[in-house]
């Protein structure tokens, strides 16, 4: 899995999903510009999440996640036809990554709390993977020792996250390689380098570490019929950057007798700062998970906001909560739905300052993040349970 | 390690190595035409096999083995050094392979016969790759089971050669992936797909297994330094074709900290038909390890000659041992130097027929395969004696 944070991803960009005109451009590797999620629903050809799906959810877990009322998670492939399988008693797995490239953030953590939501509601297995060899190969200044460190550091967030250890599997490619390469190659058998140009803009210059990477990530979605001993729905959720693996990998799909995977896409959530997505790359705009509650408050001090230049402009103008990373970052974490609707109302007629938006933030990632620390601390304890070996689940 | 008997392989061939109005064309997927060996040597850039390297052998081993006096083996890369390490003491590993697409004939056991007698004479430990990944991915009409067949069966012939043992490990690249993936990614990062299109002709139908799989067939090059934790000299014997392979992993030992693996190259042994080598796509012409003595008295009373039409012509103007199979393939496998040499005189005088050189072909062929399936018969209670396990030599 690719973190698109990585500035230093040496892949040659042709924005392949987007046009030159376009002002944004998204790719596994690459996040610039101020997305439209709307138009790269029908760059990337995924179907958005629609009313119907959205009542299917609410027939079998009685209740609607407030990241899909949110439209956090607003995109989709397959993701009807897996709701469907599962009304008719067939149980899907859950795949999802991460490469360890940097320590987690809140930003991270987001779709991870969504998963374990999924697991406990659908009773699923959840296979996470963490591509190490791919943020080995596509980034020539990241050392192995570095990544090695930051995959341990890496695991213990996914634990903390609290994901159900009887259910939970954590496969790190260079260390489980032995369960992946078969089906790779099996993958990599179907893939033209064409193909892989299209999708993932490989150039002359990248590397065919590079060039051989995909398959090492679609194997999982594979995995779970080999160890179901037959053809398992797998139901991926991440941030609709990776699709491009999954576009390929369903293709591959049909052709060696597997169901294709089904995904459901999210969307970024927002850095503190101007714009852009929350990134490893600059720190001072993401909360991370060991962050410090001093170093919480300072970030969140100095946070981008929506608001006027000052106290009494924003009394009188009001602020602008859609461009407030602060609201954003409250509204998908911490306000329930109510609470952000009046947060929004009271922002925009000047009733509310930018100073208690963010004492608010400040307050709930500070609890949030100190109880995550305990569960992470404790986590070191429960690593082997949660590490794959393979012959079960 | 590839079998250039493979006329399935899908890799687009840009004959890289070999300018268009030339004759043949050699590649590790493809060996075309009649080789021009001398002229091999200056396109891939090899060295040959001097007097002074034939020294060398002589003061170690006490004798020239007659493949080296043959000129079988004759072209090398940093042989003479690595000859030279060797007599101050510092000892090398060998490395060879076999790509498992087919059974095993004579001309695929010839070079590793002289692997034995080079791990004999150096005391050298051996790491006999197998790579049942690059058969699949340069092979659509392959299956995995046909594969692991002949994986199987290839295990078997590489044991009834009479490898040491205690100092031979067998690799089996889906097998143990797990230790060679590591050291394989970190070569990959140093190979731009533009170096790989030009070394092997890869081109957009290529699949991107293809394009990731020579790095995989790299690594044993470091695994001896791994295994003996410090830089180990490892020398190669294997037919020219793979020089390609060696050439990309030399320029890239340096930059990863490991010596340059040092290659002994080998001619082909020549089939039984009226020109190329001995081939598994040509069963008719090649013998192999599990025929029958009737098969083999069949093959060897069809295979081409350099002798006249009928007798009285023979008799008359003599044969041309130069283009002989037969001849060539007693005079590498059976002959005494002074006896082919005999030989070569006495058909060139017409003073012996093809009928003659037939049978002693068909006898030294029958006693060699029949006591080598003995030998293959016994070897299958020594397979996991053979098999790497990575922990230890």
């Amino acid at each position: 899995m690719s973190d698109p944070d990585d500035p230093h991803a040496n892949i040659s960009q042709e924005k392949i999903s987007v046009d030159q005109k376009d002002p944004f451009s998204v790719t596994p590797w690459e996040v610039e510009g101020q997305v439209d999620y709307d138009k790269l629903i029908d760059k990337f050809g995924t179907s958005e999440i629609t009313s119907s799906i959205l009542d299917s959810f609410k027939t079998i877990t009685g209740e609607i996640h407030p990241l899909l009322s949110l439209e956090y998670f607003y995109s989709h492939r397959d993701l009807d036809w897996i709701l469907e399988k599962y009304r008719h008693g067939e149980r899907f797995y859950l795949y999802t990554g991460r490469g360890p490239s940097g320590m987690i953030h809140m930003g991270h953590i987001m779709p991870w709390l969504f998963s374990k939501y999924l697991q406990e509601k659908f009773n699923s297995k959840l296979i996470f993977q963490l591509t190490d060899d791919e943020k080995f190969l596509f980034n020539q200044n990241l050392s192995k020792e570095k990544i090695n460190y930051f995959t341990r550091e890496n695991i213990l967030d996914i634990i903390a996250t609290g994901f159900d250890p009887k259910k939970t599997k954590i496969l790190v490619d260079s260390k489980h390689i032995q369960h992946l390469y078969s089906i790779a190659i099996e993958i990599a058998r179907h893939i033209t380098f064409s193909t892989a140009k299209a999708v993932f803009g490989f150039s002359n210059s990248s590397n065919i570490g590079m060039i051989g990477f995909p398959p090492i990530q679609a194997s999982p979605c594979f995995l779970p019929s080999i160890i179901e001993k037959a053809p398992t729905p797998v139901l991926i959720p991440a941030a609709i950057d990776q699709d491009p693996y999954w576009r390929v990998t369903r293709d591959v799909a049909t052709k060696m007798g597997y169901y294709k995977p089904a995904q459901i896409h999210s969307k970024f959530v927002p850095g503190l700062g101007v714009s852009g997505k929350m990134s490893s790359s600059r720190p001072e705009t993401a909360l991370f998970t060991t962050d410090t509650p001093e170093l919480i408050d300072k970030k969140v001090l100095s946070a981008f906001t929506g608001g006027q230049a000052t106290v009494q402009l924003q009394r009188k103008l009001g602020g602008n909560p859609d461009v407030c990373p602060v609201f954003w970052y409250l509204r998908y974490f911490f306000d329930t739905g109510e609470e952000s609707e009046e947060r929004f109302l009271k922002c925009k007629i000047g009733n509310l300052l930018c100073g208690e938006c963010k004492a608010d933030l400040s307050n709930h990632s500070k609890t949030f993040i100190t109880d995550f620390q305990k569960r992470r601390e404790k986590a070191k304890d429960s690593v082997d349970e949660f590490i794959y070996t393979g012959d079960s689940f």
